[in-house]
């Protein structure tokens, strides 16, 4: 555990300065006080993209890889292409930093709406591939625009690159007390890609045998997170199913607003980046009403990978009590923050 | 309108022969009475795949083809190892015929069971596209099994495939009250795919004015699923992204044992084919237990497409009004069956 955090900080646009904000709030009031916090901020995002026409230039690239870590608050508007700144910047940033495991836990927490009745009690951890899978923009267009149009995307699967994975999931599902691990795919159709993760998960869960494993077809994994989503612990899956899967589980669980991720590479050659699921969301910019907990929860997920485990707790526990608390009042993004922080 | 159908059946495994029973039963009770059905069933699935190691010989291929239509059960059991069926029988008849419509309506009826609270009004038709995308089957893996494993799925799309199925869901909009399409892909990650589907929708779109479109990011469209489903009026998308949101939809519409389905090719080149959603249910075949509606209103899509609309509506007046008269007393498949027909 180290006695100083250099972390960088990359705002974003719309709400993503005013819930960072919160967040570093939150997080300096939790690390221990002999703990030294130094930030540096990153201009990167829509804002900059107008202005020079740059997503992630190599230079900065370069600075951010010596941090500790990187918080992230949300990058966009309206303005700017699909795809510019999701492959330019936020991709761009979870290919060359090596972050294999997405980790996107998702828990109902006590007096937060769900769309679901009967308030299921759900628990459970999404381990999403991060660097392989249709992410990998393997793809392109030929006749482009023309009736005799092609286009392909490529979905690349390594042994290498599921096994990591797959490893890291079993190790958390070793360490949780229901200790089961879900495979969510789509092996009777991609069976190539689906029958390595499968052969995968079989062979490494001979490890394990502490842990249970089972396979959904992803088709069915939404069903179950809408019907029965108290059966899951901890779910791996590749990349592009893990976006769907923890979008749904995010909106089973109170919604983005509350939806943290990390950005892992868990060997450490490279920082992890912690953001918030949700957008930029243009729309309440600037009115205070974004909910900070989503960052401020991802703040927590990255002082746990820090190896700051009690002050991780800390957040996490002033979480579950403001949002007890919480009687439908609006309340500024600041208001929360600060409670969050005292 | 034929004043004649010559369908083929094909009952496959599990509960399937039960429900293609009770479709057959209401579907024959809803024609007028000087249509001839003739039914000639074929012996496809996971029973003959154990006996013979066939899933779908040409020669069967060749005579399915000669028919009006397909009604299929379910096929598939435990022992079929996965992916041989999928590929070789159901993926097969719709690449086979060009069903490049795979539709899927939506509904909530009343009086049925949904996990959302509030019991939001869902009617929506989701359009999926049936021959393309990550769907071909135009993937491999080399150096399978070892650790320098690399396997890939490849997502193949045609400026051909997509307009013609976003042609198809426009039509449907134009004819709904709603008026309303919305496009659902990944088209800020699979930008070469996604942008060639958001062209073509917009491009198309210029010729029904009429028609309000939107679009929506796959992931976040299952939140709104589940949140604000009541704003979907017809979905086009992609056969992958098509498969996970029509499981989700049947989810929150009362489940799988509801959900009906059509893969349809409309220009009539080829037998349209239509089957549940849901899947052989091996462990409650034989029992009695299986809710047949599913399959009835495949039948009802079934009679639509080959022109018999009265006989359809029909269909899915009984089924609303069954499901209305319904109160928790569990009856058998025949019983549903026989109210239905009747
Ligand atoms: C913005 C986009 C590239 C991203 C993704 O698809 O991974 C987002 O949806 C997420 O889940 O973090
Ligand atoms: C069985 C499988 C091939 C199929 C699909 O993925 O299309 C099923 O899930 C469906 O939705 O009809």
């Amino acid at each position: 555990m180290a006695r100083s955090i250099d972390l960088a900080v990359i705002p974003g646009d719309g709400i993503g300065p005013e819930v960072v904000a919160e967040g570093l709030k939150v997080l300096s009031a939790a690390l221990p006080s002999d703990v030294k916090l130094a930030t540096t901020e990153y201009d990167l995002g829509a804002r900059r993209w107008h202005a020079t026409g740059e997503t992630l230039p190599d230079a900065e690239l370069a600075q951010l890889r010596g941090h500790d870590a990187i918080l992230l608050g949300a990058v966009g508007d309206p303005g700017v292409p699909s795809g510019v700144l999701e492959r330019g910047l936020l991709l761009k940033l979870r290919f060359a930093f090596d972050h294999y495991v997405n980790l996107r836990p998702s828990r109902l927490f006590p007096n937060t709406a769900t769309p679901l009745a009967g308030r299921p009690d759900i628990d459970f951890v999404v381990v999403r591939e991060g660097t392989e899978g249709p992410y990998v923009g393997n793809g392109g267009s030929m006749r482009t625009g023309t009736p005799a149009e092609v286009a392909t995307e490529v979905s690349l699967n390594t042994a290498y690159g599921v096994e990591r994975v797959v490893r890291d999931a079993f190790e958390r599902a070793a360490a949780r007390p229901a200790k089961k691990l879900t495979l969510v795919h789509k092996n009777n159709v991609l069976v190539h890609a689906g029958h390595l993760w499968s052969r995968t998960v079989e062979r490494v869960g001979a490890e394990y045998p502490g842990v249970t494993t089972d396979y959904l077809h992803v088709d069915a994994a939404t069903i179950f997170l809408v019907t029965q989503p108290e059966r899951f612990d901890v779910i791996v899956t590749d990349n592009l199913f893990g976006d769907i899967l923890t979008d749904l589980a995010a909106a089973v669980t109170g919604g983005i607003g509350l939806a943290a991720s990390g950005n892992i590479n868990p060997t450490g050659a490279f920082p992890s980046m912690f953001e918030p699921v949700h957008g930029s969301a243009p729309d309440i910019a600037g009115t205070g009403k974004a909910d900070p907990t989503a960052t401020v929860l991802s703040a927590a997920l990255l002082l746990r990978h820090l190896g700051h485990e009690a002050a991780a707790e800390k957040i996490e526990d002033a979480v579950t009590a403001d949002l007890a608390e919480r009687d439908g009042t609006p309340r500024s993004t600041a208001a929360i923050g600060d409670a969050l922080a005292s």
